[in-house]
């Protein structure tokens, strides 16, 4: 039982085929892929013409705010692979004293699972649903498998998990709750991709790395989408990313340009800041070096284990968007990431998680050193909920049985 | 800045007076107040014609969905006092196979703050803001101090907010998080409430304690509009509602009523099913002994934490709320709770918090005794994350040097 539309009436679909991200080389749609032949993310491609004849923005606009409102532009053909726990639209929360009065949280902590991995992972698994898959691996830094143990829990498919031994604790215990087998690996998260791929070519499991399959990119693609409904189709002047397989930000850059062929947004763009951590920032290397692909960062570490990804298969994309934008990448540290979360939480009563706090700290960054103005427009994503992440210590023992100073207190 | 125009656009106001729950005694509206003159918990009055004349269901439904929609239902005057951190409207997420065919579950975990609360304690805070307090105290078992905390400090009021000791560890770290003064009390929610009572006695601050500032209830309120939204004025047959001091039940309660007065909705209840712990359930015995009020239950003991509640305030309210509507008051035992918890996750993909655990088992068991039938459509609260919650160990080590049996993962 569903009470809303966008998950049980049947709306026409409009992907045409696929495409390699590096050549163009076309596949065919309504068949199980991962990579293109040259080892690159495939793209999904839609008949734009056909979604501007027959589903005219104010009509999207009329329904339910959740994910599946923007069903013409997503894969998904049939009502019945839809697997849904509740894909609502994420709001945007103002943070005056720790931003400023133009600075808003994209506040992803909201969705299934706690976090913004859901968009992709609610999408890929349709699809693997629609297309057949029985059994799924995937190495995760904890978000992305929570996400998928619980939509493939949901329909049925079996799941198997690797995380790298540093990943928080919650997430780990979060994936086996729901169902996945989880493991942990005494490596990174391409270590853990490596075993994955591994068990892929043997036929064992379908590889569900990031972007390695070609919709979880048109899930979150659905941050775009929602910014424009959010901002009444004028975008932000600048958005802030945490950037580790960089798939959102990827998604958003492709959902832009789908609009604007659709007619539904102009041609400006928002800077796109691609943020990583000091420990950790192979994209922020190649984009000062003026290369077009990242060298794998050696060493890897910081607090903000969702950006902790040594490689990326899809850098030469966010590269190219981050360029196009006019945006740039940029590292933070530690401290200033973990001074970021205090501050929001403490000033403001939002507690992101380090990954968000990592795009405040580099807004703060950007506007010291003029990259963006105060009176610029601009959106942080907060892309997981705080809760899931290590707090300090805290509650003083006060004893009801003896005298308590309560001007004291 | 707020894109939201429920949160920017000045509303008419509708609050006519206070009023006593138990007497009826008529208190003045925009004065602070506590309990009525005789201890018992007051209730917001409005002009419901003048609602009827300003501001007709269908003009509230195209609003954007959140919970400043309803604003001519709520107390709050000025747009200014709104603090808001994006309270979204709770998605309804079917579990057919750990819960049945129309069984829905109700998700506040996705509110600010991770929890149910965050309704009404937006609603106090704005009031307390409005009205000019500068300094609260709040006994809690967690989620309510998170939430008074985070939406206190956004807008400077000071906080004190005293747990018992066995409160989550989430919860006491993230009160402190989001900028409030937490202690640990070795004792129950109630002798917390006795040393907040003692400082508001005396002056030192404003007492936050359920039901004992009439706004709480206001916010809690929205839980019974919204299902009215979602279900497009036909109410689901019963609501399984985890009950501690039981602001939510006796909010819905009374958002059914008002509602019916400006002819939303028809006569037609939901049986009202108040779940609470086999090891704390005071209201279950009252309610089975044909009590009014229900007394103190001593050595309070449950894993689920928010309806360890030994005494209730607006106990009278509850048990008249369920008996009117031809529901129960039941309780159910922590193994079932953990259980209905790790079914609802493994076969739904839905991690619910304990609380939520207790409705789903209380379904099941009121189930098998024909208190409702499987065709029933039926809602359950899932009042917090359940990533707030300890979950069991997780994550075989795997060694990447090692020879990985693949077919064995
Ligand atoms: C909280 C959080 N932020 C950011 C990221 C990075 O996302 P992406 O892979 O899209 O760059 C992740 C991925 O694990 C994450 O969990
Ligand atoms: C998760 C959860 N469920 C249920 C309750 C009980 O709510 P109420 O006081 O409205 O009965 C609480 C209160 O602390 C809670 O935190």
């Amino acid at each position: 039982m569903s009470l809303n539309p966008n998950l049980t009436a049947e709306r026409p679909t409009f992907v045409t085929h696929l495409e390699c991200s590096m050549t163009g080389e076309r596949y065919e749609a309504d068949q199980l892929h991962g990579l293109s032949s040259v080892g690159r993310p495939l793209l999904v491609r839609y008949d734009l013409d056909g979604v501007r004849a027959m589903a005219p923005r104010a009509m999207i606009e009329a329904r339910p705010t959740d994910l599946w409102r923007w069903r013409e532009l997503l894969p998904v053909r049939r009502t019945a692979d839809i697997v849904s726990l509740g894909e609502i639209e994420t709001p945007l929360v103002p943070i005056p004293k720790s931003g400023g009065p133009n600075v808003l949280v994209k506040d992803e902590g909201r969705l299934p699972t706690g976090s913004f991995k859901a968009r992709g992972l609610v999408m890929a698994v349709a699809m693997a649903k629609a297309l057949g898959v029985t059994k799924i691996a995937m190495p995760t830094n904890g978000n992305a498998g929570a996400a998928l143990a619980a939509y493939a829990t949901r329909c049925g498919i079996e799941t198997i998990v690797l995380c790298p031994e540093e990943t928080p604790e919650v997430n780990v215990r979060e994936i086996a709750a729901q169902g996945a087998r989880v493991y942990r690996v005494n490596g990174q998260i391409d270590d853990c991709g490596a075993i994955v791929g591994r068990g892929a070519a043997e036929g064992r499991w379908f590889d569900f790395s990031t972007l390695k399959e070609p919709y979880r990119i048109e899930g979150k693609k659905t941050m775009g989408l929602e910014l424009a409904a959010q901002f009444r189709w004028k975008l932000p002047q600048a958005i802030f990313y945490p950037t580790g397989g960089g798939t959102g930000l990827i998604g958003m850059w492709k959902a832009f340009a789908e609009m604007e062929t659709l007619g539904w947004i102009g041609p400006e763009r928002p800077k796109m800041f691609a943020v990583q951590a000091s420990g950790c920032a192979p994209i922020v290397r190649a984009f000062e070096a003026g290369e077009e692909h990242a060298e794998r960062w050696e060493d890897a570490a910081t607090v903000a284990a969702g950006i902790r990804v040594p490689k990326a298969v899809g850098d030469f994309l966010i590269l190219r968007a981050v360029r196009e934008s006019g945006g740039t990448a940029m590292a933070v540290g530690d401290p200033a990431i973990l001074k970021a979360v205090d501050d929001c939480a403490r000033q403001d009563g939002l507690l992101m998680c380090p990954e968000g706090g990592a795009t405040l700290a580099a807004y703060r960054e950007a506007l010291r050193t003029g990259l963006v103005d105060e009176d610029d427009r601009v959106v942080l994503f907060n892309c997981a909920t705080g809760l899931k992440y290590p707090m300090p210590e805290a509650g003083i023992a006060l004893d009801r049985h003896g005298e308590i100073d309560l001007g004291g207190l």
